[in-house]
């Protein structure tokens, strides 16, 4: 079986955190936004999986991951799926619950990050919304950042097996998505980042070795990894990064 | 063992989403927004859990329910327990996947109609963000709460089971939840609901027969269920619905 990845075409976006997962997990998989007919093939073979009229299970939106039979969306599901399928997740339990929790942690402070440009909603440009992007992306970078930031610094601390990885003593998929947010934020926010990074050293000691697994080094160096660009999650408006 | 919730005292919020489940499930739990020695008590006990130097398993907020030795957060996360435990989400993967995926689902939609009234973040009270929420509002109305409406409405509709729940033939967690949306916006925007409804007759229907369920319906009876207010989730500004 083969993994059909469906996601839009140009972006990182939400579908870079599975491909992250996919990469590590180094399981083979057909990525749609890269389909050879183009974008615009690409798009319709998306809409035509999102507007199944006969699919007994609709999704919202995307990414989406076809595994066998099942299409499964929602990140932090099919994070959940692919952890318990190719060693990203602890099998017990109450690990799996743990995970899920931080990796749903992370799913909040990803739209918090999406609404710094869009606090007025999906449906607008930014360019209509730049004054409220502005107060919201202050506010987010005075309280809310911090917050998550020592949020995943305690939980590397108080880890009792030790400050390595977020879960346990091996590498799970929370792992590798604390390290996309921090590279998106650096992106994104590059000034802030680089005056804030120094407070949380345990996190970018994380973010630092997820760059250097041989698996997520090669993804990084190749054609396969969409560059960030102003139309995802993370986009690098100057006048934001105050 | 009896559950504990810990929550906020004195609004429905994300907690809701837990009491339903724990209601319908006919488990007992302890509620500690209704800490029999006050809400600044409650609030004090949910302070020290959440900022516990010594748990390896650190909440970045609340809901969190304590099930024995374990403490879950995040609403989804503590559902997907509490489905398991007690028979509110089918036990194969297939369908706690989809389960899971349609409670994220709700997770997302709940975010966005908080942002209706805090579009420039959760720190700013909304009297000091009231135009900003009016803009985000119309956007919400107009495009986001028809295609949330509509997604569900298409869930029932093809579901192969029937049109009586939202997973197989038997009530699951995201029921309730679903049922709690369409409390809130009935609440918040009573005068939108009544010209919208209509159109989602399933959803409609699986809202009113969460509401005769007996456990439920003695649940909203009581004292238990904290009513609907302006600190919460689902707000009723006039202003807004339009």
């Amino acid at each position: 079986m083969t993994y059909e990845l469906y996601y839009w075409p140009g972006i990182q976006g939400r579908g870079e955190f599975i491909r992250l997962a996919l990469e590590e997990a180094g399981v083979p998989y057909r990525d749609i936004a890269k389909d050879p007919a183009g974008e615009a093939q690409a798009v319709s073979k998306l809409q035509a999986v999102l507007g199944d009229a006969k699919t007994p299970h609709p999704s919202f939106a995307v990414p989406l991951l076809k595994a066998g039979d099942l299409f499964i969306s929602q990140t932090a599901n099919i994070l959940m799926y692919l952890g318990a399928h190719h060693g990203l997740a602890p099998a017990d339990e109450a690990g799996r619950i743990w995970t899920n929790q931080l990796q749903l942690t992370i799913a909040d402070w990803v739209v918090e990050i999406h609404d710094t440009h869009h606090p007025l909603g999906p449906m607008e440009y930014y360019q209509d919304q730049k004054q409220e992007a502005h107060k919201r992306a202050a506010s987010f970078l005075k309280y809310r950042l911090p917050k998550y930031m020592g949020y995943f610094e305690t939980v590397l601390k108080q880890n009792p097996s030790g400050e390595q990885f977020l879960v346990g003593s091996a590498l799970t998929y929370p792992d590798l998505s604390l390290f996309q947010i921090i590279e998106g934020l650096r992106y994104a926010l590059p000034r802030n980042q680089s005056r804030i990074e120094t407070k949380y050293p345990k996190v970018i000691d994380l973010h630092d070795r997820m760059l250097k697994r041989p698996r997520i080094a090669a993804y990084l160096a190749s054609s396969r990894r969409i560059p960030f660009n102003e139309d995802g999650l993370f986009r690098h408006y100057p006048e934001l990064d105050m």
